[in-house]
């Protein structure tokens, strides 16, 4: 498997537009269209917020029992969250306009939406946005970008990612890419991921593998630990690479699994480091777990810790909000056999060894707490199990931007 | 039921010292000294974290098992947490340093401590701050009040109250004192309160009132989400006040309930409403829930949530993040029959009718929202269950505080 320029028209077939619809923001682009030639099969995971928006119940609707997707609209400014009967007529209206240009049926259409919550979208605008959008459909990876860096919304910078590795002879391509970056907690967060695959595959096994893996993935990051009512990953793919069908657990399906999990890490992870008002990536690995549950619970508990998090900000070696959080995370372990380090860029420190405190410098600390991307590393020596999860700093920007985001 | 002026040493026969004791802070007193001039009998909850401080540790074994207690000593700057075995030496050194200067049983001492985690007491200091309160010690409402802001971390005011009630034809007093402001979150926080009652009442019984009584105040107070390894409460009560023992739940132990209610939610509100950097009181009402449970969840949920705390701090009437909040809560209700107030001292307005807003004045939400007391209240039409939650906004303050807090 190796890494490849591009996003999500990598894969063969796929095609991607993007435009300036005037939903909320001005002056920039706020929808985008992701086609593919041939229709697909396609995975989803949602949020597991009780309040579900739209697009959610719409995607989830149509991704279960749709004969195949074809395109996927998405647009960024308003979340058509908590619209009632109205914000689900819109879905409809959306994949019926969109399928109507496409010549598709509108159930091969999925709609994601991302922004304020309780506005209801402006109809006649996402109309005029698909209809620009259609003529512009390209495959280059530029257009890819584009659609990248259109469904931003107070993310700092676009992402995406694709992947090659090989599947019975051919050469498979696995691209994404997705938004945060607030309201990001582990089940899905708006947070809106697309990956698009030329992939031949059952309907069966690519649903499988997209809800194994977001566990490890998407679920472990944290910004601020509110789960966002939009929170969607769909996978589409294709059959274009024309490899045999993989029908079964087999060495294809395993390397389809590692190029998935690099795509999907490496998204979740820029997700976590472009955190809103975020300075840094925060990573929080847990080490010599009994089971890999108490793992993840404990890591995800450090890396959605305030003070842990105000700590990172300031550079500040806090290892006491660390073992404080673990303490308060509801799984068992011995404060008094836990070792920690901090490690970045600038160096790797051993902080406390059996829950006290070693004599440690606290410059060397600093320094290596001022890198873009920090780890914490906590071995609680019980058994083999680990687990990673990711976060970032709270920071001045975080409350401006959260104080000030509807205004 | 009426308040009264005082706190610590309202109720007959409690004296309180403070004192500069330089353990941390430079400046300012850092030492408090409660002591009962008659032997009483104790209660006590404290943190549910794992990582249990040392005096926690101390506390809970004496409040169980020892024959009275007499005598409280805090410090604050240093929490004696992650301590190991030399952490709990201290607290058995500092209750032998003030049993000998007191002249009672080093058992009857209980020990507390705030502050930075994982650093070791002075104490030689801690030994000077004992000895320089005992002749300072005295029964005048304004050692009381010395003490509950020697007491202080990172708070910006003194938490302290008193009332009295008649019981068995006599004038019973019970006061407090308590200190936050962070790592304050439900399930016992950093945090520390201390009451004093002069009634006298069983052991089992005052212990009883207390457990429960901490569920509805302390328990439902969050700053930053943060469950301390320090916290505690503890309740004295030395029978001064000569009404007939409380040994059964008769009419007498109900006016205490009510009286020890009033105090513990007076204390507990004064925290959220003092938490770390905050500029309001957030109180989030659940009313017509099936059961209290259900109405716990929903509000806690609320008050610890980054975005909507943001948006408080904004005073920007985001409903759609309260929503969110509860429906990530884990408990079941239906999003689309939910109604929605915000109210202050400026007015009460109706923001969602069946999940969906009304066309409310933005205006109007706004200058609601700008109280130093705001409300929030959700009516989930299901049953007759109700739950009040506190908590306060996030601002640039907290992030200030705790990005620095150490250093």
């Amino acid at each position: 498997m190796k890494e490849i320029n591009g996003g999500v028209t990598a894969a063969a077939g796929f095609k991607a537009a993007s435009t300036a619809a005037g939903i909320k923001y001005k002056n920039r682009k706020d929808m985008a269209l992701i086609y593919s030639e041939k229709p697909c099969r396609a995975a989803g995971t949602y949020t597991t917020n009780l309040v579900k928006a739209a697009p959610v119940k719409w995607d989830k609707e149509m991704v279960d029992h749709a004969p195949f997707i074809q395109a996927i609209v998405v647009n960024a400014g308003i979340a058509n969250a908590c619209t009632g009967k109205e914000g689900d007529t819109y879905c409809e209206e959306t994949a019926k306009a969109a399928a109507e240009c496409l010549s598709i049926p509108s159930d091969s259409v999925l709609v994601a939406s991302t922004g304020v919550i309780g506005m209801q979208l402006p109809m006649d605008r996402i109309k005029a946005g698909i209809e620009a959008m259609i003529p512009v459909l390209d495959e280059s990876l530029e257009s890819g970008t584009d659609a990248a860096t259109a469904i931003m919304t107070t993310d700092t910078v676009k992402k995406e990612v694709a992947v090659q590795f090989t599947a019975g002879g051919k050469t498979i391509t696995v691209g994404g890419m997705c938004k945060g970056s607030g309201m990001i907690h582990p089940n899905m967060c708006t947070m809106l991921s697309f990956i698009t695959t030329d992939l031949a595959i059952s309907k069966e096994l690519l649903q499988e593998a997209l809800s194994e893996d977001v566990r490890d993935t998407y679920n472990m990051i944290s910004v601020d630990g509110d789960t966002s009512t939009n929170d969607t990953v769909l996978l589409l793919a294709n059959g274009l690479a024309e490899n045999p069908e993989i029908t079964e657990k087999n060495e294809d399906y395993q390397s389809f699994l590692e190029a998935l999990h690099y795509v999907n890490e490496y998204l979740a992870k820029k997700m976590a480091g472009d955190g809103e008002g975020c300075t840094a990536l925060f990573e929080v690995k847990i080490i010599g777990a009994e089971t890999k549950e108490q793992a993840v619970t404990l890591s995800k508990s450090v890396i959605t810790s305030s003070l842990t998090k105000a700590a990172i900000f300031g550079h500040d070696a806090n290892w006491g909000r660390i073992l404080c959080a673990m303490g308060y995370s509801g799984a068992q372990f011995d404060p008094e056999q836990v070792d920690l380090y901090f490690e970045s860029a600038a160096g790797k420190l051993k902080i406390i060894e059996n829950g006290v405190a070693l004599p440690y410098s606290e410059e060397e600390a600093t320094k290596i707490l001022s890198e873009p991307e920090v780890t914490a590393t906590a071995d609680i020596k019980m058994g083999e199990a680990t687990a990673t999860a990711w976060g970032c700093d709270l920071t001045f920007d975080y409350v401006k931007i959260n104080a000030d985001y509807r205004s």
